[in-house]
């Protein structure tokens, strides 16, 4: 049992504080956001599996693999401090310190994040001079601010919040998030930080935390790429005083809630994603193993061909049977039955039953889903992706020209 | 020692007859193209690994498994009777008997091809026709026509010779491709078809078939798409009278050559990618594994953020590191360095030294190449790409509308 909050935010969990604000990294536009809790918290993190991982990156992996309790998130958007190399580390590890020592904490208790160009060395005294701002206008409806500040080519903000029902009374789940392009003109990144006043103990929060990044995050592609900087984060203060307990029917109903805002977060980034103008849903079924089901589904997220066709309004099944067909999985085409939305286009043995024009006013719409049934065994996948413009090669092709 | 040959093409290697004609399955273009050889002809295919397989492609595959003399290749273009289901498959067998029939030969002499709309019958009674018309059409001049028959996106015609020296004579490889995206608005595929006069054993010519396809047409990415209908084909006749024997210096001269014009073939088909503006060369070396040189490569040549990046001239070495990093890789990221042709931009531990206007000079050439040292072990890998355009997703957008 949850409910969305309109307009909530990592500050809707109670105990959270944050701001965003401008520190002059990006020329206009806010560039720094923090989150703090008023108690320390368990957190969970999970992290990019790019070979290349951005320094500040690193530093907060290392304090979630540990057992050590969490005050504060900082996050700059505008520069990634990703591939710079032992300075960036250095450059990174100041500013962990820094905010560590005006929130009266241990650097170990801060978590840092980066987002925004690769390879360009961080500009420490304007960010220094941004934590001295920052922590003097915290606050408990600082949390749009935030979503904000951590923005790159996102043409949104991207900030959410849901209500659950425990047995023992109610705890909120707030969250905001970041991303366009997976990777944008050297713009590195996704990120999501999510709050909650429940507590929960660290092994569980991580248990849930890749459940329901598995289902979410996972399942989504602008543009196949991952990034350097790319990381999901939860807090979780236990200011509330309901304990979330493992195996308990509260861990099924909190999970359900977690895995609601995470495929809402996702969501919103990949409808955000560069020069996207739809936002589409797939569904694969009737797989022989999870893993062609994952395989499928990937692989039609991720088909140039089949994302121009969407662009194009084109009902162009060829391309989602080509892409099924070389996406490794192991399936009989003959059997593959396929239907955008509930309009079926092709049937068992090739049997074709597309109408162009019921086909054509399903892709017209701003959502939609595709549906591909496998026709074999019991395992399914579902993704989310949006179509490929014009703008989306603009966006990237004259970043920085 | 081999020489290409100015206008040469399929014909150009002594015994082999060919035409291209228009016979109705597109609107006005040739559409139907025939190779002949005088004498029966040992023969090798690599064809998709696509688990979509179009009709024609597995009646060929059948044959060329086979230890069976080849006398001709009927190639289709317009449609690519794939995704039609038994129907299409009776089609496609019907093609091969009509066709050998004509020729005086067994169905099993008979290789056929198609590429075109996937999930649309063939129109029989035009390629019967076109059948009986082309075979009076046959002629020593004819490998143009014959490429020109097989295009469907490509702009330009792709015919190819070269002169062999070998010990005991002279001998010829022709041949003709066609390809422009992997896949193209339902459009099915890269083709290759490859002659020579040389006498070479099935077993042999089937070797050096991989080896070249391995280091040219398995090297090449304009979308990351594999098509239903890609296949390469090489035919041998000996009609010059010089065997090209196993582990002799011959095999050697006629691999280098086999190489060579596999790669020229390979090159013309990224150069005429959708949309393509730029004929990109990746070296990656210094690996540790063969694998790892590989997956690095195949992660630049289909990287949407890099080739958009390439396409607006920009120097983006932070989406070379990125796509480098989610490649599956092994390296170590402060090691690597990055030039564009000789023009150094990054040396190891993230040392930047691009010169913007140097590296914009390059970026504005037709060719360059992209040379990335992960300056570990000894493996190296040669790939080409294209750039991505907004051209690109015009062409495979507004196909069907």
């Amino acid at each position: 049992m949850y409910q969305f909050i309109n307009g909530g935010s990592v500050t809707s969990a109670k105990g959270f504080k944050a701001a965003g604000i401008f520190c002059g990294i990006k020329k206009r536009k806010k560039d720094l956001a923090l989150i703090v809790s008023s108690r320390f918290c368990n957190a969970a993190g999970v992290y990019t599996l790019n070979k290349v991982k951005a320094a500040p990156l690193l530093i907060s992996k290392n304090v979630t693999d540990k057992d050590v309790p969490v005050k504060a998130v900082l996050i700059n958007s505008g520069n990634a401090n990703a591939c710079t190399g032992e300075d960036g580390y250095k450059d990174a590890k100041f500013t962990q310190e820094y905010c560590a020592d005006k929130l009266k904490v241990k650097p170990e208790n801060i978590l840092i994040s980066s987002t925004g160009v690769i390879g360009v060395k961080l500009p420490l005294p304007k960010i220094i001079s941004g934590i001295d701002n920052i922590v003097n206008v915290l606050s408990e409806k600082g949390g749009e601010d935030a979503a904000e500040a951590i923005m790159t080519t996102d043409t949104k903000k991207k900030s959410f919040a849901v209500k659950v029902k425990l047995s023992s009374g109610e705890v909120t789940i707030g969250a905001i998030c970041k991303g366009s392009g997976m990777i944008m003109p050297n713009m590195a990144t996704m990120l999501a930080f999510i709050t909650t006043d429940a507590e929960i103990k660290k092994s569980l929060l991580y248990k849930m935390l890749l459940n329901s990044v598995n289902i979410s995050f996972n399942k989504i592609s602008v543009d196949g790429e991952t990034s350097t900087n790319d990381m999901v984060i939860i807090l979780s203060n236990g200011v509330n005083r309901i304990e979330v307990l493992e195996n308990s029917n509260d861990e099924k109903v909190f999970q359900e809630a977690l895995d609601a805002i995470s495929i809402e977060m996702a969501k919103s980034i990949v409808s955000d994603g560069e020069g996207a103008t739809k936002l589409i849903e797939i569904n694969v079924t009737g797989a022989d193993t999870q893993e062609d089901a994952d395989l499928v589904g990937k692989s039609l997220a991720n088909s140039n061909l089949l994302k121009t066709a969407l662009y194009g309004r084109d009902a162009n099944w060829g391309r989602i049977m080509s892409s099924a067909g070389m996406s490794g999985a192991n399936f009989d085409p003959e059997k593959v039955s396929i239907s955008f939305d509930d309009h079926e286009v092709l049937l068992p043995n090739f049997k074709v039953v597309l109408n162009e024009e019921i086909a054509y006013k399903i892709l017209s719409k701003n959502e939609y889903s595709i549906n591909v049934n496998l026709n074999g065994g019991d395992f399914s996948s579902r993704w989310w992706t949006c179509d490929l413009s014009e703008n989306y090669v603009k966006i990237n092709a004259n970043y920085r020209t």
